[in-house]
């Protein structure tokens, strides 16, 4: 029972995959003839093994490892399977007690065993025919892991692999992995000081520094400019709320597990906000509304607060506090087709200005209900089938690249998610679009219409920009930390190359910064191409080197981070210059 | 004893009020001859009485006891005072359990009476010789007041009135009561649709509408670009914390009253943050810090969360929830005069933004400590000593304005508060710059100086532009709703006089829109009239009002909201003319 998938090893390389992981307990065997053996299930790209061994591997033991395992890899033993009864198993693994504790659980009187070379491991297969099949293997690191995962178990040491069909594979998948260590958010967050946390403050609460904070601040201000010149009213609505108020929408005790613990002051029953939604209804419930002031588009910079368990905390992207470009459009259902593309209009428009191409970085996900699951979704299979043939009429009509997802819809409605992809390849929801016919009713919202009778209307809830935290993480990820010019927290580094040419220098910080541009002046006593090269680690977008010549000629030489240098330009071609990238947002740092 | 004030009664005005809540005692008494009286001192402006009747009084009820003071005053008594046994009188006020009450808690065996006519009050005086002594008085209202304070005693009704000495005073205040109420913010902010609030949110939560966030954002961008202009790092931190955080601070405890619930989630206890000084020492402290850094200014638009009482609760000036343009100065102590002042000069270029004045509607507080109270103020009196001389010291060496008061200090040290005016006449603290050598010790911070040696630095604590709630609530009632175009939630409403100038109209809003003017067209089947009248309402700086000619000659009339007509112009002057208003932060609407 080495393989706990739910699904039989199907392909060619699931197969390599998981023989390979009998050949590394085998190997382990040899090195340590009194491990006990947990399981070695394949996982993406590779596979992993659970040993109790009598000492800590170290990362130096995994090519002793491997070493072994190419030896029985080479030596081309079978595997062969027997079939034998439980009683005989348990004679067998009598010194496997990890073995012995799975093999009580299985059903019926008999289990597979593999034998290759000298090892046995208890498993249902299939496996390769001969060890030879297995081609380039490596061991990547270990760690430690609960025996089935529960903390009250014995700690085991788990250690990880990869195999590829051939040494061009694995070089490319190497190559990857070192690309996404070199773009991790929480790595290049920490070399470029975007962020910190403290455990003061608490887990998963970042604090932005003032770099960070930049680019925070710039995506703020051009998705709330954005919202507002596309007809949203952008409010401010209080980061807690009476409980109650989430008794109505339904929240509670629904998201009761993310949600942090009441408070309780005076009569009332305080809660930090998980949604804002509530907010907003109750803003446009504040007093009757006529069909003259649908729709209502409400848009907020809304803190939410979730509670999310510390193991699954991730640097920006996994957190206990987000700033959520939240909306809710409140209209009547002949407006929402329009308002959904409208909505979707928007997250392309913001999504190209990161550089985001649609079909390459992102396609549409079309999220259903399940008229089955009436615990899990407002039951009304009318209005679930109308919703989703208008989400899906949308998307037609867009002609998008979209797909559809049973059971992935919000229980009030189905959505349409914008699935983005990461640099590690992985699809995930970065965006949404989605439609509710549940808030209105439990709200009570209405409005009166042009035939004077009153009416419900159905409400568009919708990202923008996305979390603030989660889009900066993958921002940064997508950027390797470059970012373009408007977002980058300098704009330029002012380098004189001595300090004859600091008070230059000055000058010309001076007069950027008039210009609202983002600059510095490395006045360090350090040579210049250290100055350049520090700039470029801080993936600053232009240096500005000015020696006897520039400051003789008034000019700047602009080196780019990338290491381009650009044709001499005047100051004031440079102002021109830059402005015209800022203004644009453009991905380019050059013309 | 009607009088419970701490002070004996000393000016002659002072006097008349004291003796004229005796007379409305007596105009009770004749009214309900077995009314029972509590106390009656004088406050501000006037006086009250507490008095427990058989009815509860109705505002008729109000015309008709002054008019029986009328009569008391014009019948000209004596105010007889008699020096009477404890024991004679408790015979006396036999059937006024009130006054019984407090004749036992005097010392003494003797007490002084007053009389006047039929009505005789137990009371230390002095009074004015004879009734006719008492000009002008007003009774103002009746609102139930708990016996001395506590909801365990019986309610009695409290008559508030107000009495001067003469009826040209009387009129001077009833017209600033008048203009106070009509600039009541809780009023304008209806009037106006900038806030509303909701029991389902809760009490003292504020939701701002579109117009309220238009203000706010425009308050909330200019002091952050304002800071990031004078060098402040401008930051991000979490809204909650682990309490420990507070605890390191002091805080916790100290202010525990106004601090919300622990919330306990995992291994930790998180608490909404009371304050943002200890996340920025923890920014500060992430890392060892040179004297290079120095003045290390960090800034942020903070939430921050007090659990004020529901009783104090107080439209947008008490709030439970705050926004606080708030910053912290790490720096060296030899920086300190020059900070303060750096953060003073912020402070007075806020407030001439604002239009407000030095000397005429703020002037500056240097609020001390008391270095007997060693549990209210940090013990050490040499560092007390020396940052009071500095502040006292910046503050002469402006030539402010300013006044010391004692035992007004932070617990960590003393500071200059700046004094505001409100519309009422009354000041309050608005701003503030405070001088912390506690903090740093607290949370280990220190820096590496010139000389290789690792200091203490210490923190200035400052604020800009206050918390943006009080802020706002503050220039509500300050502009009595007629905020300064750059700030006006609407600026220009575009009233075209028929539907022929719809399409012009149009043409025009988006060319302002364009240049980010906030601009709508009133296209409402009303006659001209009475648009111009609901954009005067609206207080919209600017009514542009089309018609023939207008669209004739490419021009605009343009109206005040004060009702002033500017010469016609072209769209394109008109365009520089708003631009450059807004531009200057102009509080003057026209040129």
């Amino acid at each position: 029972m080495a393989d706990e998938q739910k699904q039989p090893v199907e392909d060619k390389l699931e197969l390599m995959r998981h023989s390979a992981a009998h050949v590394m307990a085998e190997a382990v065997q040899t090195m340590f003839p009194e491990a006990k053996f947990g399981i070695g299930p394949t996982i993406e790209d590779g596979f992993y093994y659970d040993f109790d061994l009598p000492r800590k591997l170290t990362p130096e033991d995994l090519p002793v490892i491997e070493a072994k395992m190419k030896e029985i890899i080479k030596g081309n033993y079978p595997f062969i399977k027997e079939t034998v009864t439980k009683a005989q198993a348990r004679l067998l693994f009598a010194k496997q007690p990890y073995k012995l504790e799975l093999l009580e659980e299985l059903p019926g009187d008999e289990v597979t065993v593999y034998k290759q070379g000298n090892f046995t491991d208890m498993c249902r297969g299939p496996h390769v025919r001969y060890t030879s099949a297995i081609k380039t293997v490596k061991l990547m690191s270990v760690a430690g892991a609960y025996w089935r995962g529960s903390e009250k178990n014995p700690m085991l040491q788990r250690v990880y692999a990869v195999a590829f069909n051939n040494q061009k594979e694995l070089d490319a998948y190497l190559l990857q992995q070192e690309e996404i260590k070199k773009r991790d958010h929480r790595k290049l967050g920490k070399d470029l000081n975007l962020f910190i946390f403290s455990d003061l403050v608490g887990k998963g609460l970042p604090l932005y520094t003032e770099k960070g904070s930049t680019i925070r601040r710039e995506l703020e201000r051009f998705v709330v400019d954005e919202e507002l010149k596309r007809g949203y009213k952008h409010v401010y609505t209080p980061d807690i709320a009476n409980l109650e108020l989430y008794r109505i929408s339904g929240h509670y005790p629904y998201y009761k597990e993310t949600m942090y613990p009441v408070m309780k002051v005076d009569e009332e029953e305080l809660i930090l906000r998980p949604m804002t939604c509530p907010h907003h209804y109750q803003y446009y419930a504040s007093k009757p509304r006529s069909y003259r002031e649908l729709p209502f588009r409400i848009a907020e910079l809304a803190k939410q607060f979730r509670y999310e368990k510390s193991g699954e905390l991730t640097g920006l992207s996994r957190v206990r506090l987000f700033c959520l470009a939240d909306g809710h459009i409140i209209c009547s259902k002949e407006q929402a087709v329009g308002e959904i593309n409208g909505a979707l209009d928007l997250i392309e428009y913001v999504a190209d200005i990161f550089g985001l191409k649609k079909g390459e970085n992102y396609r549409y996900r079309l999220s259903l209900g399940d008229r089955k699951d009436t615990k899990k979704y407002y039951k009304d299979d009318q209005a679930w089938d109308d919703a989703e043939e208008l989400l899906r009429g949308v998307l037609k009509s867009r002609q998008a690249n979209f797909f559809e997802a049973e059971n992935e819809a919000a229980f009030y409605g189905p959505k349409i998610d914008i699935q983005m992809k990461n640099v590690a390849g992985k699809e995930e929801t970065a965006f949404t679009t989605q439609y509710d016919f549940v808030g209105p009713k439990r709200f009570k919202l209405t409005y009166i219409d042009s035939d004077g009778k009153e009416k419900e209307p159905i409400v568009i809830h919708r990202s923008s920009i996305g979390a603030i935290e989660r889009t900066m993480a993958f921002l940064i990820e997508h950027y390797a930390g470059a970012f373009p010019v408007w977002l980058a927290p300098i704009q330029a580094a002012i380098i004189p190359i001595s300090d004859q040419h600091l008070e230059y220098a000055r000058k010309l910080e001076a007069e950027l910064k008039a210009l609202n541009i983002r600059v510095m002046v490395d006045d360090r006593n350090e040579r210049m191409n250290q100055k350049v090269r520090d700039a470029q680690m801080d993936k600053i977008p232009y240096m500005l080197v000015l020696g006897d010549r520039e400051v003789a000629e008034n000019k700047i030489a602009v080196r780019l981070r990338t290491g381009e240098q650009l044709p001499a330009m005047s100051v004031e071609e440079f102002k021109v210059f830059i402005k015209q990238i800022i203004g644009t947002k453009s991905v380019a740092i050059k013309l």
